[in-house]
Order: structure tokens, then C-alpha cells, then sequence
């Protein structure tokens, strides 16, 4: 296993991004508050660059290249949102990127990564393996790969979100984090375990893909098939070694959400915070209504992972309240 | 007419709103930049309280009540956005409000007013004037009657939001402000000629109601029929006298947008922006863009007026691209 990255890295990579990652607005909500009877602060990642958190750990990441490896360039696998960051990052730090996307990705979203300036490679997920494909291309090319959240400067760069949360609104009680390979959750880990030892992180996973939370009670790494949920930034099948080991340390617990209550939320940052956030950005606040918590008279942090959503169907969930 | 208002009472406005209006966020997009060709600054009146820059005027006015008229309550008329800051507003300043709205009002704005808890009487919008309704209101109770945009309190509080823009970015080239009755414009014509002497301001109005442009043109108020529009917070019939005479001195020229301009702006602001912002907040933007005006190499400011829009029509906008 690599090197498990700490406090310092994070406060390494806080430096290394800033001026080119956007410290995101904490937002509040009195509606909110009156909810769930507590104090709610919601650190805004869908109004990062690139559309989510994930530009955090791509730039950290990309930033620590040698000079030989930033000639060769990254290589990535990713039909969301570290694929964009990936692509943004490299050409803000003027490298070659590529990225492995299945070939019905959604012609939007291979588009927005060519935009920024990436080469595409289109794999048929039916008959190959990404990771397969990546790392075929990085031997060929002696390009570097950067997976999505099992790499230490990713999950230091990820942690930036929540020290820049604490370090605006001071010590919480609870945390709210989404969770997919873990890379988010755990770089809030260590944040909070340097700023606000006292508070409790959750990390929350679709109820359909709860693998993190398997584990979490089994004491080991648990697999699952790919989960249908909505929240397509936590499709992931199981979290990363790495995350898994500052998870065990650093989160209080897992929980989940429902898609319905991931469109219950949507609805509600929608109509009134007038905010756009994706399925998988919404999971920290249903978790917070609705898995059961205590959390009245608390300080509550919330984080928002990112709004790329697909506008035909986010429009579809707006109409249809109460749907999934 | 009454008296005119000037930037004196814009700048006492702000100290009288403060801490009780939110000071809202200027936001950014590079993707909005290059399409331009300019520096825009967008002045995020959807995220104040109430969703809309209406709070504003409203806790100004209502803050310089007497206590004899604090004891007695205020009246307004409004199917929109002045309801509900004149009854936030009145809440917070603990006074008795009375909203006349029509009675064909969406209950979710009839339930929304309430929630304020104001009290809300309807009339028939085909048999009654509720301008009538609400004068008679005023007599018989000894209410005072806060009027939607033609008053100097409400134009000096409008008049803060453009003061907080300009404090806060330095001096303008353009300014972009969406116009119904022209509170708001009047009120940043105010704040431009103080802070910003040299930036350009345009009142922005719906294609289909350009009775401010056609004042403007012929040195009179014109009044037309209710213009058929997306942009239901500038359905007015006709500018008022104080805002008229603001505007005639300050404002360069007044153009006008599309529905399907604003809708391509509303689709535009959630995608890349991450905002919900109503039909009526994006005048400012879609003028900017397809205007004909020269904005290149310019710094531009765009006011976002409110942000409150049924989510089912919000979603059907964002489902359909290019309709109106």
C-alpha cells in the first residue's frame, strides 16, 4: 500500500491550489436550519471549477508532476467529473491529457472534456476494462496515471473543501460528507481530525450502493455490482484501499440516502437556495434529514460534491416531486 | 410627485438593510467572459432573502414607519416577488402586513405569503382593481400602503444592491438591470452616477412590454396592455413618475430580450453557473448577449434580479432547449 497522506499534506495542497481552484461560498439556510432544527453550513463544491469538488485533487495531483512527466502527460479513466477535472487541470498546468471514456458516454459530457483541450480515448465497457486500457496506454506513452481516489494528492487535495469549511465557520458537530471511492470523505477525515476533533463525520453512500458501509462494519474492503442510483458520482463498487484505512480511523459512521430523498433535496436547494446540485451532491443533506441523526441544537456541516447534471433530466426531477 | 430620492438615501438605505438584507455573492464565469468577449460580474439577487432584490426596498421602506404605522400595519398589492418581501420584511420588523393578491394567484405564492404570516385577501382580478381594493383597505384600517416600485424609500433600497456591486468590483463600463415598473434601474442609476459616472446603464425590459423603452423614445410615460411574457416580474403596464424621472437622467438606453433569449440565459446559468435564476433575472444577461451591444474588452455588470420560478415550469424550460 502507498504512503497513507496526513494533516500537513492537506495544508500542502490547500497552497498548491489556491488561485487556481475556487474557494467555494458556505452557504446557510434558514429554511434548512428550521428542517432539521440545527445550524446547517453548506460548503458549495457544485460552484467549483470544472462543476465539483474533484478539481481539487486533480490540480494537487497534476501539480506535484516532474517535469518529464508533465512533457508525457496523465492519463485517466472517468465518465464524470474527475474526468473534466482531470482535463481542466492539465491544461491549466499546460500538459497533454487523455482520457479513457466509454463509448456511449454521454456525447455532452465527451464533449466538455475535449473542450478542455483533452484527447479521448473511447473504450466499449461491454468487452474491455478500463483500467486495462489505461494502463496499456501509459506504458505505451510513459504517460502517468491518476486514478480517481485511491492516490494520497487526491485525497489531500480533496481535503481542502473541508479545511476551508472549518476554517470559515470554525469547530462542528457533525459533518455530512457524500461518498463513492471515498476520496472526498477521507481527505474531510483528516481535516477534521486536525481542526475539529470533536466533530462526527459521516460519510453517506446511496442506499442501492452502500459497499462503503459493508465494509466499514465488516472491517474489510466489501465489493458490490455496480448500484443503480441516480447519484452517479457514488457508483463506484468498492472504496480504495487507501481511503478505506483513513475511513476506519477518521468517519464515525456511513449512512445512506434513497433516490427519492436525493430528489426531495434537489428540489428543495432548487427551489430554495437556488441552487443546482447533482444526485450525488445532494446526499449529505437528505442523509442529514433522514438517516435518523440527532442533530438538534448542532453545528452541521454539509458538503455539497458538485452540479453537473444533465439538464433534461434534472428538469425531469424538478417536475415530479416526490419521484426517482 | 413625491420627493426624488438620491444617492444620500441609497447610502442610508445600506446601513438600515444591513445585517437584515444578505450582502449577496458576485459570482463569475470564464464561459460567460468568452462568449462576451468582457469581464461580466454578476450580482446574485437571487440568493437574497426572499429570493429576490425586492427585500430590499421593502425592509427600507418598512423600517421608516412611525411607530403609529408600525402599530397599524402595512398594504401592498402583488401577485410576486414585493409580496413576499413586504411580508418577510413586516415579520421581521414585527408589524401587521396585508397582501392583496388575485385570487387565481399559484397557491404555492398565496402559501408562501401566508408562511410569512401575513394576511393575504384576494380579489377577482376581472371584476375588481386591486389598487382600489387596497386603498380601501388602507382607509378603513389605517394601513400604509407601500407601493411596488414608485416611491422614494423602495428606489433608494433597490438602490443598494448596485451600490454593493460597485463597492465591491470598483468602477463599470456597462451595467445590465432588468426593468419592470423600474424601481430597480432607478435605484442603480442612482448608485452609478455616484460610484460609477462613466459606466453605461441599460434598463433591460421583456420584448413584448417595451412600454419603458417606448417612454424613454418619447419623453412621456407610454402605458400598453399586460405584455405576455415568461418575465412575469416586468408585466407592468407602465413606469412610474419617480422612476421615470431616475431613469430619464440616468439611464443610457433601454433594450430588450426575448423569451426564447431568456430561456436559452435560464439554461445557461444552471449549467454553467450552477444558479436557478427566474425568467425575469435573466433579462440583463440575454441583453448583454444578443443586444447588439458592443461589450468587447469591457467590465460588464449584470444584475440577477430574483430567482423564484415554479419548478415545474423551471423544469420544463431547462428540459426543451431554444423554447420559449
Amino acid at each position: 500500500m502507498s504512503r497513507l497522506p496526513d494533516f500537513d499534506d492537506v495544508a500542502a495542497a490547500a497552497e498548491r491550489i489556491a488561485g487556481h481552484a475556487h474557494r467555494t461560498p458556505v452557504m446557510r439556510s434558514r429554511t434548512a436550519d428550521a428542517l432539521c432544527g440545527a445550524e446547517l453550513f453548506f460548503k458549495c463544491e457544485n460552484l467549483q471549477r470544472a462543476g465539483a469538488f474533484k478539481f481539487r485533487g486533480a490540480f494537487n495531483a497534476l501539480s506535484r508532476f516532474t517535469p518529464e512527466q508533465r512533457r508525457r502527460g496523465v492519463v485517466a479513466f472517468s465518465s464524470g467529473n474527475h474526468a473534466q477535472a482531470i482535463a481542466l487541470a492539465s491544461r491549466l498546468l499546460e500538459m497533454p491529457a487523455t482520457i479513457v471514456m466509454p463509448h456511449d458516454a454521454p456525447a455532452a459530457k465527451i464533449a466538455a472534456t475535449r473542450g478542455y483541450g483533452a484527447n479521448v480515448v473511447l473504450y466499449d465497457r461491454f468487452t474491455e476494462d478500463r483500467e486495462a486500457v489505461s494502463g496499456r496506454l501509459a506504458h505505451e506513452h510513459g504517460l502517468t496515471l491518476v486514478p480517481p481516489f485511491d492516490h494520497a494528492d487526491i485525497i489531500a487535495g480533496q481535503g481542502t473543501a473541508t479545511k476551508e469549511l472549518l476554517d470559515e465557520v470554525g469547530a462542528l458537530d457533525c459533518l455530512f460528507v457524500p461518498m463513492g471511492g471515498g476520496g472526498l470523505v477521507s481527505g474531510a477525515a483528516l481535516a477534521v481530525q486536525a481542526l475539529s476533533p470533536g466533530c462526527r463525520l459521516y460519510g453517506v453512500e446511496p442506499e442501492a450502493g452502500n459497499d462503503g458501509q459493508q465494509s466499514l462494519r465488516r472491517g474489510e474492503i466489501v465489493g458490490i455490482g455496480t448500484p443503480q442510483t441516480i447519484a452517479d458520482g457514488a457508483q463506484t463498487q468498492c472504496v480504495g484501499e487507501l481511503t478505506f484505512a483513513i475511513i476506519r480511523r477518521g468517519v464515525h459512521d456511513i449512512v445512506t440516502a434513497s433516490d427519492a430523498q436525493l430528489v426531495e433535496a434537489m428540489r428543495f436547494f432548487a427551489e430554495r437556495m437556488k441552487l443546482v446540485v447533482e444526485p450525488t451532491g445532494c446526499l449529505g443533506f437528505a442523509a442529514a434529514r433522514h438517516a435518523g441523526i440527532d442533530l438538534r441544537g448542532k453545528r452541521v456541516g454539509v458538503v455539497l460534491s458538485g452540479g453537473n447534471v444533465d439538464l433534461s433530466r434534472f428538469g425531469e426531477w424538478l417536475k415530479t416531486p416526490g419521484s426517482s
